[in-house]
């Protein structure tokens, strides 16, 4: 089952002609869930293809303009497009304000509703659950209140194997049972232990996203062991006095996050204008992570079950 | 001289993969007039490697989406570069409460001032004027209040043939007085007429602009010897109806407009995004008015002196 990561956009407040502003799609089991939404993330949804109607849900780390200013004309879109089922926006609660000022100003009637749901800027909450998965949100340090989020799979039920329960005959209601992880005992009294009967269900995969932040160690706790950690890296070393004073990481900060919260791979993104490429970025990261990577707009990062992962660069030809 | 006009956005109220909502460039003298500012300007603007600091004011037809909300970014980033001389903008005067109340909840504090320029509603008025230009605007009908925009350069001086000077012995007091238009008596008493003296100016040239309209020929007289007429051409003439009930035009109409206002060449953008190709609405409004062309994204349109002009695709190696 699919669990990736869009790049649409990859820069931070200065657009240049190659990176947009914030914006990514994950792909959790055809879930499809926004993560930012800058400026032209419409058109980046167009351009890579991705389904305007699939997209259940967005999540906004914090109010400012590089993240947010794609709303209005993608909330416009999904109208247009005669959406009906309603669009919940985890975000900031001012968010709300916004909107209404905002809608307030311009005829649009939408033909959906818009839920508002306000994160909690003190601890790390619960913020979605369903079958397959649980998102939270925790706070991370910026100008303006900012949160992280963690999307994790549930851990699904172990498959029975087939021929055990042709073997010994076992019944549906038993195995249900052996699926949530007992074993079982024949008529003859013999006990089968639930490892001899079942093929153990995938490990749960995880992804975190922490943008924008000053170097923040406290956030630790909340993206430990994460197959994947999305981690905003403005700024090369040189810069790093620049970093703190805006708000913002190094990529060496990044790794350092990495190393200390012990995922399993790391990508840098939200790069300032000022540099022509990444390579000083990225190599300054490696020396403290090597699992770490850079994205571009339209990079598919595909998290696979094991040790290790693919990233592939989105084709144009393809669907998410 | 330049005068020339760059698309940036030539689609509807839903963008395309190719085509984003309305903006336009023109170039008059490297003085760069912005039309419309619709979502994503600014990645069009670096794209087509338009220079930021020289846009100098920017023209909003009217107050939906697909013509505004590229603004909030676009004047975000003209502060971060640095920008401190003032950006007027002419429009809708409700504009001035979009903005404050956006900006009011974003921390953003501008390094240069904005000026809006409330439209008149009632009639045409010249709303810019400077040593090369006139800008004119000019009621529309929209769902909303709308205007179209006339730009025509002034004409200028004669030049004076550098060999009558000599020839005459012309004083620098005279020379002005030509230029202007009058004629020259020599010591001796003979008088030579302006026309032998000067070649003259080259007659000054025009574009007219108006999108979004209903049919609406109560604007001829406002566009009429336009060199260069863009007109909406939302629909083909199949959905002539839906074209009424949305306050749009057909190419047809808009093919109408250039005809009987006796216009050089027609542009028509502004699309709805169910056409693949325009090729349909194209050869309809062509049955009209035979010099019709429609837009892409990137295309830049030379207005020449003289009975014909070329229009030239943008390249990305190009400068506007």
């Amino acid at each position: 089952v699919v669990f990736s990561l869009l790049v649409l956009g990859s820069s931070s407040v200065l657009p240049t002609a190659k990176r947009y502003p914030s914006a990514h799609v994950l792909n959790v089991h055809e879930r499809f869930f926004l993560i930012d939404c800058g400026e032209g993330t419409q058109h980046q949804m167009r351009k890579f293809r991705v389904p305007f109607n699939k997209i259940t849900s967005i999540f906004i780390s914090h109010l400012h303009g590089d993240h947010v200013f794609g709303l209005f004309g993608l909330i416009s879109s999904l109208s247009m497009l005669g959406r009906t089922k309603s669009l919940t926006i985890y975000a900031d609660k001012k968010l709300k304000d916004v909107l209404d000022s905002h809608f307030n100003f311009f005829d649009n009637r939408l033909t959906y509703d818009i839920i508002i749901e306000g994160l909690n800027p003190e601890k790390e909450e619960i913020i979605y659950t369903d079958k397959l998965l649980t998102v939270k949100s925790f706070p991370l340090k910026h100008r303006v209140p900012v949160w992280g989020f963690h999307f994790s799979e549930k851990k699904q039920p172990d498959k029975m194997k087939k021929e055990m329960i042709d073997f010994y005959k076992i019944s549906i209601k038993d195995i249900q049972k052996i699926k949530e992880g007992e074993g079982f005992t024949t008529n003859e009294g013999t006990f089968i232990p639930h490892e001899t009967l079942t093929i153990p269900s995938n490990k749960p995969r995880s992804f975190a996203y922490c943008t924008d932040t000053i170097f923040h160690p406290e956030a630790i706790p909340y993206i430990v062991d994460a197959d994947l950690l999305y981690h905003e890296a403005t700024f090369e070393e040189q810069h790093k006095q620049v970093a703190k004073e805006t708000y913002h990481c190094t990529s060496k900060q990044a790794a350092s996050m990495a190393l200390n919260s012990n995922v399993k791979q790391l990508l840098l993104g939200h790069f300032s204008s000022r540099y022509k490429n990444m390579k000083k970025l990225l190599s300054e990261a490696r020396e403290i992570f090597p699992e770490t990577y850079t994205v571009e707009d339209g990079m598919l990062v595909e998290i696979k079950h094991g040790p290790s992962f693919a990233h592939t660069y989105f084709s144009e030809e393809l669907n998410v």
